[in-house]
């Protein structure tokens, strides 16, 4: 990699939520390696966090449908050029499919590019393929909702890796460190996630991938002492980004 | 204020640079007062790095013209429906009244607000008009073309505060705190902010006004013992939206 290409466009589909969307965009500009501000990547985001909440849509617990506002977005992004989409939102990648094919905007799928960085370095975190990351398999933390939809589990399923779940108590625990990190206060939210890694770290999974884009926000205030091995799915997409974007 | 206004759009024209846009994103969230996705602003973000150094067009030691690329960007963020405008880049200041005349969009001014803000809040500083902020009068670090443009130093004047420049050594210093963050080293950037505080601040400036929006990043890494008074435009010019944009 030597320069980016000038033709790119990156659109972020963002505000789910708005602070995860600038965690998402200030990891992309560091993880790029430019020297001077004009061999950046062109970035347009387009941040909207009044889209309904996506947790109520796809556990069917009712609320208004986000998907139109998601749809608009990503056509906003579309007819400013952009070559190349992301969405920092794993609970959002349930509509990805009806996106691609409403918007036309080429997305790359962050559950996708995550799974395929744990097959390409699975030994790295002690395992790989056949049986699981580590000892007890790759953790999943994650909204209620993205869990529910199955779209990790099954890839990391035909990747033949075993996925370990949280329990209801480490649950209610995740969902406390997103709502934290939504309401401003991240040093509560990493509280919470110590309590749901510690609850996961029993049955020694390895890595655990924090599958809400939150949930990197709340591990910047995790409770010293922790050994769990974690993933965060934003750098992945981010340096994927890169390297779609540079020669 | 106790809800955003929902027809507002917050643009942001950005890119220069791309770590200063990410951050004043991540300002303009965290001082937003809301407590759910829904409550925070809407928000477009155009990051074009790629436009021309705007530091070699105001100071016309050469280089192509940044302009065109600029008003395009205003442009696009009118097409997308802004209705709020901002800039977090000083240098690019200097063409803020050819872009709001070209693109017609509604542009809150960082200098006019950061002096507006010295001016309510004068006295916090040890200071206030008639004279000068704390002993010495405002000190000022930006760019040598946001220096020469004498933006800040006019309305500065006008306000009846005494201006501290930066002597030649500590405006290299400066130089070379903008060009590290911007090469994505923000820890020696802080060492050379540093160097260029600890070199005012034989003059006694209070506040001094980080004029140039990577100068922020840099101060997060400035090394202990300082006591110098920091004020941080893109901080006031955060507050300032969420001002105009809630009720």
């Amino acid at each position: 990699m030597s320069a980016p290409r000038g033709d790119h466009l990156v659109g972020i589909l963002g505000g789910m939520g708005p602070a995860a969307t600038a965690a998402f965009y200030a990891k992309l500009v560091e993880r790029t390696p430019a020297t001077r501000d004009q061999d950046h990547l062109r970035v347009a985001i387009w941040a909207d966090p009044t889209v309904p909440d996506r947790v109520g849509a796809v556990l069917g617990t009712g609320g208004a449908d986000p998907y139109p506002a998601m749809l608009a977005g990503a056509r906003h992004l579309r007819a400013l050029g952009t070559t190349l989409a992301v969405m920092p939102c794993h609970t959002a990648h349930a509509f990805l499919p009806d996106l691609v094919r409403d918007s036309g905007l080429r997305f790359l799928d962050m559950v996708a590019e995550t799974v395929g960085q744990l097959e390409r370095t699975g030994t790295s975190f002690g395992g790989g393929g056949g049986g699981g990351g580590g000892g007890g398999g790759v953790g999943l933390l994650g909204t209620r909702a993205t869990l529910a939809t199955g779209l990790y589990q099954r890839r990391l399923h035909d990747a033949r890796f075993a996925v370990v779940l949280p329990e209801e108590p480490a649950q209610v625990q995740v969902d406390l460190a997103i709502k934290k990190v939504k309401q401003g206060d991240p040093v509560a939210a990493g509280l919470h996630l110590g309590k749901a890694i510690d609850a996961m770290t029993e049955r020694n999974p390895s890595p655990i991938v924090l599958a809400c884009t939150e949930l990197p926000l709340a591990a910047r205030y995790l409770p010293e002492g922790g050994t769990a091995t974690l993933l965060d799915p934003t750098e992945v997409l981010a340096d994927r980004v890169v390297q779609e974007c540079w020669d």
